[in-house]
């Protein structure tokens, strides 16, 4: 790992056909799980997808991107408040842990975890990305998988051999991010100022002219993720969450 | 960084009297702008606490614990679908990120930026610890950030340098939180064993003992995450992210 590491890494969608040996994905896995985890719980758990009808069946709940279908490796990281809450149910302890809060627990540790088997499998020369997808097919998703009670899917990230140098992406401008003490009261134009950049690479005013658009974000809210999509998520999503025993 | 870096590292709730300079702040926080974020859109934002009087008043709401009053910095990171939704309503675009999933993408993300922020900030010799009660008091805490609409604080980490050398904490078994293909159907005896270590420790012994409880477990139930905290907590931040304009 290098010292500009952080400042140079990107996602990889296309993968060689070579195998991750399972020994490597669960050291990665094992290592990981040094990440902080709320009062030392470890809500969360990982099921790896490695075998090829599976994959393909996973794949499709992702729309069968390429770096779903093209991957050596699925892993789908779970929010778990299962396993603890059978460890307090046979130790005569009485668990609480079936509200909207404790999901939120488990969903930051379970993401917080991800992001540590990101940077580990990176490290040792993997490739990897999320996909964001995951939200989308939640309760298929948990169906395929055989999720029980209080187990629900909140990342899932494709692993294999990088195949491709792909370019770094660009950022906004880190002020755009930081506010120092309280929350920066920006003016539209400062706000357009942070966008500018965005606005005017060749590949985004592409994308604006071959969608017939009249600005980048239009790319954002009428293509990408539009509101009736998000709606309908937001509708399924939390369906599973409550399906799973978490009361909202 | 070295090799086994990620299986030693420890949180850090002790720290040096020594300021960090708000550049490092500024450079970490910077690096961790390139870690995944969903469609490239940063969903994200984060309040550097490092003004004393600030600090103190942040700390409150944070309980007071040692980690908070006693750092340099408090970070404050949040899910913020507002710089983005501003941004659409400058471009003539319409957003439509003010529901559930929105939120849950936005959250996604600021963990994702959270936990990147810890590891770099390791490396760079810092001692970093979460602070789990930013939801207890989430509100209050965006009162004092004069956090705007669809800005909700998910994670808080005390930086500072360090002024202790923390054991390593004990992990459950990788089997615990691994599953392959599918999600394994473990018995309750497969299930307290996986915890056996984590009980036979003498400082767990130690902890059942002195707070005359039965279990290992109920000190969980019982004293630290009890269902009525934890129904309270619900209620609260699920308030807070309403007010914030993310409907459910």
């Amino acid at each position: 790992m290098t010292e500009d590491y952080f400042s140079n890494r990107v996602s990889i969608r296309t993968y060689k056909d070579t195998k991750i040996p399972y020994e490597l994905i669960e050291s990665i896995i094992e290592k990981a799980m040094h990440a902080p985890t709320c009062g030392n719980m470890q809500l969360y758990s990982v099921i790896v997808t490695q075998e090829q009808d599976m994959k393909m069946q996973l794949a499709q709940y992702h729309y069968n991107q390429p770096a779903a279908t093209g991957c050596d490796v699925i892993l789908t990281i779970c929010a778990d408040f299962n396993l603890f809450t059978r460890w307090c149910n046979i130790s005569n302890a009485n668990p609480g842990y079936d509200n909207f809060h404790s999901f939120i627990m488990a969903m930051t540790d379970a993401i917080i975890f991800a992001q540590q088997i990101v940077t580990i499998a990176e490290k040792e020369g993997l490739g990897t990305c999320y996909l964001g997808t995951v939200n989308y097919n939640a309760k298929e998703i948990a169906d395929l998988l055989e999720l029980p009670e209080k187990v629900v899917p909140v990342a899932a990230l494709s692993l294999g051999y990088p195949d491709e140098i792909p370019c770094k992406s660009d950022r906004l401008p880190v002020k755009a991010i930081v506010h120092k003490e309280k929350y920066r009261k920006d003016s539209d134009q400062d706000i357009k100022a942070f966008f500018t950049t965005k606005e005017n690479l060749p590949e985004n005013i592409n994308f604006v002219k071959i969608n017939n658009k009249q600005s980048l974000a239009q790319i954002f809210t009428d293509i990408r993720y539009p509101k009736e999509t998000n709606e309908k998520i937001s509708d399924s999503f939390k369906s599973l969450i409550i399906n799973k025993g978490f009361r909202f």
